[in-house]
């Protein structure tokens, strides 16, 4: 919409000059401002460039530079509320004064738990409102409703209770501070006790004719008359209950009265705040801040919501959400959360807060865009998880999960052209090779499993090698195809896969782990005891290469030193064989059995061999 | 068969008395003997055992003891030579000269490369033997011969050359001594300088017509004459030329001429024993001992075994295999090595290689008996392979190679019942679950993919997994089971399987991993997108279920430093998922997207958030 229009003003802000907003929209924009904008246009990530963007139209005092930046700037952090108050100030300064209230509410519409803007937002129409038609302090009190509604359940509002407070006495209307008193003493906050002796006060220094409502105060005065009817003898006539109370016990009785019935609702609120307070105390940064939480903080949240969800009403539930997911916006966990607490009350509130969350705050976190996918789906909207999938690939090309749940969600709805299409795409543009060999896997596996047919799988598979002749699970899955038909027939075809892997380029590390299983796979299934001795061989081959590889790098460190007792090598590299058991050491303790045992009182070092004495 | 009786002479050793040894085999020996004996019996590796029984049968002097005793030492360790001498000795103590005889003959039979049990067997003969008969000399100079023939070539068989000549110069045989030089010059040996210069004194001090033979002082004498005709006007005549040489230049020349012969073998020799000195001087210990080796002697050995087979001659190589298996015998790879090394002239010599190893050496080493069955396996001999991997196995039960060589090799001759026979038993008789466990996948694939039985193996596995319920190689097996046919048709089998180890009491990192696996088969080849949210909740429940444990392990030294920055966990968790890609972190970048940058300029610690200001 176009938010920036001169309106019918319903706020009762003044009308501000009659000049057309509209006609400043298009002036040459400074170069400074360009380079500014064109740095975070590209990296919306980048929060300093915002930062030094928007300082930069403050300082320069550039309206339509301003309301550009700060438009932009708020599509990607709606929760900096100290921005919006900054931008409806320009629009003032410039005279603007209803593009200022426009702001401030565009600003509570995306954060209306901000104690803050309320309360600026407030001091804002006092300041600028038109007191001709008399309903000022009406309009006035209904922003303080509305700022109560929407936040006044928040811990920390007391600040607004307060300015409500401040402003109903001011006004005179003290059974309207009651009212609201009324109201505050019954939410857990962190000033209730406060909130409470001022109330006292409050009662004390008035008379219960003014702080009370008509009702309140005859009912009370009902009550007590007859309270002292059956025991005192000097009741007051029928005739009088309408009337002010005449003497001061009459007045103290009530003042105690009114205060006792707080006092059991202080009283419960007080527990419901000692089983918050904890949590509350453990919130150390409630705003937003694109800076990291504290692992503590995160674990403060999570605990603290886990208490609400198994003790607060929805209300408090949601309320205690939505504080949550302002200082952990840019957490998807917390946002996955809430969309998963919302699924069994309304699919539509489902719905908006996956949107808000990828859309607006994490626009590049996949796991959030795959459960929003998967919801739609679920909820049978194909084509929008689609939409959604795409979104996400376009924000961040590459990532594989994303790239596979496409595939999988065409494949569920008998897409297998398209699926396959996805895995072929993933194999031509992979970024690296290892990438590219990860999707013909997946594809292969695909061909196998879901198409049936080997012949293709196995294609794909030679393809991916012959690009990416290091990658031992293409060798790997190359294996697993011919070994998944009958192995007795296939074993030419088996061996010459191992083959192919042990002849290859890749690390001599695993072309050993390709020769041991080729040496158990022999010994599981193998017709020719030859073919496994020959195997046997060319792994001990490796094993030794390997050796002297370790020894050449251990070239030098190597101390002539008698002590160091050594177990028979080859024993250790035909152990090998058996890594695949595991726990099973004590079957291989034969290593050390001819050594002298050194309990038997023979020192290693000093022991003369009695073969050469 | 029984050495101990007494025989014909052929050696000419006095005969002893006429004692009937065998008579003296059965008394009553001491209770320390037998209480030694049984420690032994029971543990022949026991070295230090042994040492103390021949140390007792030889301070009590008791003749039948120590014959027992010695005896059933050297089927263990017939390479301690001097245990050897110490055996003749207490026979010859005891008179029994014939017996002390046999035992040198035994001893040499068992470890002939020995230069000392030589040199004290044949010092042994000269104190020893009758002499009446005038064969005396020619006896002696046989058993040198024998000597020289069995260790002469060894590097360093220098002191048994030496005592040759200096035996034959006390028998005043001078042409015998210049015949023994003429060998040791041209064999590579510690002392090869050594020698020529002593043969060059012997030169220098004898007349030529006596230290050197008929034919080559005639053949020289020749030489010398035409040498000297054309350029010397005084030649000796003729007739001169059958007798001693006349003139003290001639002698001069002949002993010249001799040595120059020489020197041309010198040089060569010089060279061939230049090329193996580093190899030698790296031989620290050239005896057997039951000390485990030094790492840099066992290469010394591997490589200098290599030198040989490279550049020697196969009785240069036989020698040192020879000599590197009395330093080597407890290390299976060298008799491998030279089991492999004779294949190719002689399957005899093969066989009688892995015999004495197997059966004297290292009966307790699996691979090399390994080997062995494989090679009469090769040679069409079953039966002899079957006993062997038997004896193996009785030697040290509960190896699973052993066991599953036995199993491989009724699948090979085509007794698949006994090959399942022998995986039952394994599973029954397993020491522990793990290694019932181990036998049970071992007989399911054996099932699944030689008796094509899936339902049988799925029993097997089944039964498993009741008696080990932790086992993920269990459950794996089932899931591939499963996995093996048709994905889309079993889904509901497969996903009992997930469930199943996802309800087991497997430790919850195991847990984790399933239920990773779980939804990536989902992803993959799912029908059902509800089944895959589900999927993928139950593992983030199992994942957060392991973060609280993690940070309740973590109590305590959590410390509220705000300078530590933490990522968004849920995104790590969620990547998770894609562990099974290598290499391609990349993808995954986008953890950190919101965070403020460093080089902008922005302290984490001293940034006031601009949203509260």
């Amino acid at each position: 919409g176009e938010p920036r229009k001169p309106r019918a003003d319903p706020a009762g802000v003044s009308v501000e000059p009659a000049t057309d907003a509209a006609a400043a929209q298009d002036p040459a924009l400074p170069a400074e401002y360009e380079r500014l904008f064109k740095v975070v246009e590209e990296n919306p990530e980048d929060f300093n460039g915002w930062v030094y963007l928007l300082q930069y139209v403050e300082q320069e005092n550039h309206l339509e530079a301003s309301r550009k930046a700060f438009d932009a700037f708020f599509l990607h952090y709606p929760y900096c509320y100290g921005y919006w108050k900054k931008y409806a100030d320009i629009e003032k300064k410039h005279g603007y004064i209803h593009m200022a209230d426009e702001v401030y509410r565009r600003g509570l519409q995306a954060i209306p738990l901000s104690v803050d803007l309320w309360l600026h937002y407030i001091t804002f129409l006092r300041e600028n409102q038109d007191t001709s038609d008399g309903e000022a302090e009406n309009r006035i009190r209904a922003s303080y409703e509305h700022a109560v509604l929407a936040c006044g359940t928040d811990f920390r509002s007391d600040r607004l209770w307060e300015a409500y407070i401040a402003w109903e006495t001011e006004q005179g209307k003290l059974a309207n501070v009651t009212a609201v008193y009324d109201r505050i003493l019954c939410i857990p906050t962190q000033l209730y006790s406060q909130h409470f002796q001022k109330f006292k006060e409050h009662v004390q220094s008035n008379n219960p004719k003014h702080f009370l409502s008509e009702e309140e105060f005859v009912q009370l005065r009902v009550e007590l008359a007859n309270a002292n009817k059956p025991s005192g003898d000097d009741a007051p006539g029928e005739e009088t209950l309408c009337f002010a109370p005449q003497r001061v016990t009459e007045i103290e009785n009530m003042r105690h009265k009114v205060i006792e019935t707080r006092q059991e609702v202080f009283n419960h609120n007080e527990h419901e705040v000692s089983k918050r307070w904890a949590f509350e105390e453990g919130i150390k940064r409630p705003y937003f801040h694109v800076k990291a939480l504290e692992k503590t903080q995160l674990n403060n949240w999570r605990e603290y919501l886990d208490f609400e969800l198994e003790n607060g009403t929805p209300e408090r539930v949601v309320v205690l959400f939505e504080r949550c997911l302002i200082a952990c916006a840019l957490y998807e966990e917390f946002w996955i959360k809430y969309a998963k607490y919302l699924e069994s009350y309304s699919v539509e509130g489902v719905r908006h807060i996956f949107k808000k969350a990828c859309t607006v705050h994490l626009p590049k976190k996949p796991t959030v865009h795959l459960l929003w996918a998967a919801f739609e789906e679920q909820q049978g909207s194909v084509e929008e998880a689609r939409g959604i999938l795409k979104a996400m690939e376009e924000a961040v090309p590459g990532l594989a999960m994303v790239r596979l749940r496409r595939v999988s969600l065409e494949r569920r709805h008998g897409n297998m052209d398209e699926a396959e299409a996805l895995l072929r795409d993933g194999i031509t543009n992979g970024k690296n090779s290892s990438e590219s060999s990860f999707y013909a896997v997946k594809l292969a596996r695909q061909l196998v499993k879901v198409q049936k047919s080997i012949g293709k799988a196995k294609k794909v598979l030679l393809e991916a090698v012959e690009k990416d002749e290091t990658n031992p699970k293409l060798y790997l899955n190359l294996l697993e195809l011919e070994y998944s038909g009958d192995v007795q027939q296939n074993e030419a075809e088996i061996l010459a896969c191992f083959d192919r892997a042990l002849s290859s380029p890749m690390s001599l590390e695993q072309r050993l782990t390709f020769s041991q299983r080729k040496v158990e796979f022999l010994e599981d299934f193998g017709s020719d005891i030859n073919v496994l001795v020959a195997a046997y061989e060319q792994h001990q081959r490796l094993v030794t290469e390997q050796e002297s590889l370790k020894r050449k790098s251990e070239n030098g460190s190597e101390e002539p030193d008698s002590k160091r007792q050594r177990t028979d090598d080859q024993s250790g590299a035909s152990g090998q064989m058996m890594q695949d058991m595991q726990a099973n050491h004590a079957g291989y303790n034969y290593n050390n059995w001819y050594q002298v045992s050194p309990a038997a009182g023979m020192h290693t070092r000093d022991c003369v061999c009695v073969c050469a004495a």
